[in-house]
């Protein structure tokens, strides 16, 4: 299928309808946005995925409790705290955020979602919080969503927007979201925080579906250190500004959107891997002719997040056995004796035994910003892609006093 | 019950009727010992334990093999190339490994055990190895236990080995062991190599048992980096030189036997986790009042596998958060609301929330060189105890460039 993406700007707040903004109300540093406010003029389908972490953030709990409804019209998060380990004090913080966004912007309460990422078991500073929102709230504009997307980042180098417009039955309907990701990524959950605006018309489950099979291929298939975050989430909302028919069932209009809304998705998803904490290159790693699907992805992942690969990949160093090795204890199933490999274009191993190869040559390819690593397990036909980035003695410095 | 454990000296020595050897071939580096001899001067009984990954090193499959007889005579050890992913040849080398052993000692091949370690892919340098264990069997001797602790490691700072004995009806049984350890070390299997003899006499069956009882609670509950080798394996040899009754059943001398083979499993793990690459600190997690024995397994693993905790530590920093986070997603069960959590004996957090406690009291319990962590879950009686150590600059420095 020819894709019919049009590229556009403004984020989150490029799809009609949508107004957004980011505030510095000090939460955790003096003069850093720190609040983002998304919302739609109109109210909004609503869906949402989790993190599956058994410890949960209060702001995750009370949003999945709302999301239940389908339906939304802003979004309230904050970074510096995440407000989670609070106990039920951090179920109570999470729901003044939401009740004085819908004081400041005159909706319901449970129109509010409410996400928070940053430090875990500090108490939330609610005097400097609830001013900060009400100072978005002022602030909402059609051009705040790079705003919005500056005020999610914690440990992020930049902010990760992006948007994009597709046809459905002939009206024009755009997708925006923006991520922050950097550390604690991991798949196997509904990871960091992403949000997602679309101006299409599209029911609540129809809505759901599209969004848990675009995580899957994107943010599901990222790692950047193997730890699964207590505050994951990605929502979406769908306002139906664009006036196209309301997909309500799988038909044409459906896939496109499905298909668009993965793209942003994947996206993002990159980007969060391209800016973990301390990164210099971006891991991508495709595994092919797999047995099964579930083989591909168990198998792309585990190469992404092995330390030794990521280690390899920093320092350049063509060490394929690794790689191979990953595969191995991923749980896929394969004939390790039919493994071929290959760095960007140039083929490492056959037969899971090692080719010479120009050492010169793969040190080039290992040397960019990109890095492209190729398994075929040559036992089927489902392939995955998984993308990470190398660690590097920046991701050790970062993390060893993060808190203080 | 009170132990009545005796310390050794000698390693793998210590034992009667084990001799032992460690050599210089230049394998990898010039005047390094790299080629290890373990002999027991009568028949012995044999058990092993192996890597569980899909991708396994053609000295693990020809070992495999060969201890499904329950016996064996010697072990052959070359550290500085792995031979894994060498196809049929790596095959081939592994047996000439062990025929060259048996020749030299006089022995039957199929009583030779042989095991690798070091870079995954590279053809085996033969012209070297083949004399170096002709060069070993000479050198073998009663005392030889240290310099065969010293040829099988790769990036080990030190050497890893100990013994001791136990009285079983009135006789005196010794057990010595030795390890190497470094990277590509991940809970969940037979890890790295390990080599234990005994004098005792037990049979294949319950030697087997008890080696894999001791496995389980030692070195599948450490963790380095989330790597599991291709080359793991953990080998027991029992002589029988002790004149102690043969054990072949489940009474006091195979409980006797089997706590005294953990101890010796437990410390060599222990040290092995002490040593992971670039490590400046031993980590010591216990999850206690766990509703299962795989709760407390899975909990603890996860926290010491933790990046984001394994760098807190390094960095000192109190990071309680990042330790519930882990266990939150390690796919045990608990109630998060009742978890308490301890650093060294200072209590960071009740019922899941944050304790105020003196954070220069806390950074001196990480500033020491070993940070033990207890988690208690408080949902039921098991408990488990993992070891791992703290994440650094310096293991991105090591594995960035290992192979060249």
């Amino acid at each position: 299928m020819a894709r019919t993406w049009e590229e556009k700007s403004g984020g989150v707040t490029a799809p009609q309808g949508f107004l957004a903004a980011g505030v510095a109300a000090g939460v955790k540093y003096k003069g850093r946005r720190d609040i983002a406010l998304i919302f739609s003029e109109v109210p909004a389908r609503a869906a949402g995925v989790f993190t599956t972490n058994l410890v949960k953030g209060a702001p995750v709990l009370v949003t999945m409790e709302r999301i239940a409804r389908g339906r939304a019209r802003a979004v309230v998060v904050n970074s510096g705290n995440a407000n989670t380990c609070n106990g039920e004090q951090g179920i109570r913080d999470a729901r003044a955020m939401a009740q004085e966004t819908a004081r400041v912007l005159n909706i319901p309460e449970e129109d509010v979602l409410v996400a928070s990422t940053g430090v875990i078991g500090q108490p939330m500073p609610m005097d400097r919080i609830l001013p900060g929102i009400a100072a978005a709230a002022r602030e909402l504009s059609s051009g705040g969503g790079a705003a919005a997307a500056e005020a999610i980042m914690t440990t992020d180098t930049e902010p990760k927007e992006t948007a994009l417009s597709v046809t459905l039955s002939g009206y024009t309907v755009t997708i925006g979201g923006m991520a922050k990701g950097s550390g604690m990524i991991h798949p196997n959950m509904a990871t960091m925080l992403c949000f997602i605006t679309t101006d299409a018309a599209v029911s609540a489950p129809c809505l759901q579906e599209m969004l848990r099979h675009a995580v899957d291929r994107s943010f599901n298939m990222i790692s950047v250190d193997g730890d699964t975050s207590t505050n994951d989430m990605v929502l979406a909302l769908a306002n139906g500004q664009a006036g196209n028919p309301e997909i309500t069932a799988e038909n044409e209009d459906y896939h496109l959107l499905r298909d668009a809304l993965t793209e942003v998705c994947t996206r993002l998803a990159r980007a969060v891997a391209r800016d973990g904490e301390g990164a210099t290159k971006l891991l991508e790693v495709k595994v092919i002719n797999a047995a099964s699907e579930r083989d591909a992805r168990l198998a792309a992942r585990a190469v992404v997040a092995s330390n030794l690969v990521k280690t390899a990949i920093y320092g350049q160093d063509a060490n394929w056995g690794r790689i191979i090795c990953a595969a191995g204890y991923s749980g896929a199933h394969f004939d390790p004796d039919r493994v071929d490999i290959y760095l960007g274009d140039i083929m490492v191993a056959r037969d899971g035994v090692a080719l010479s190869f120009d050492e010169e040559a793969a040190s080039s390819v290992l040397a960019g910003r990109e890095v492209r690593v190729l398994v075929d397990l040559k036992s089927g036909e489902y392939e995955a892609t998984a993308w990470g980035c190398d660690l590097t003695g920046e991701y050790v410095n970062i993390n060893a006093s993060y808190r203080t």
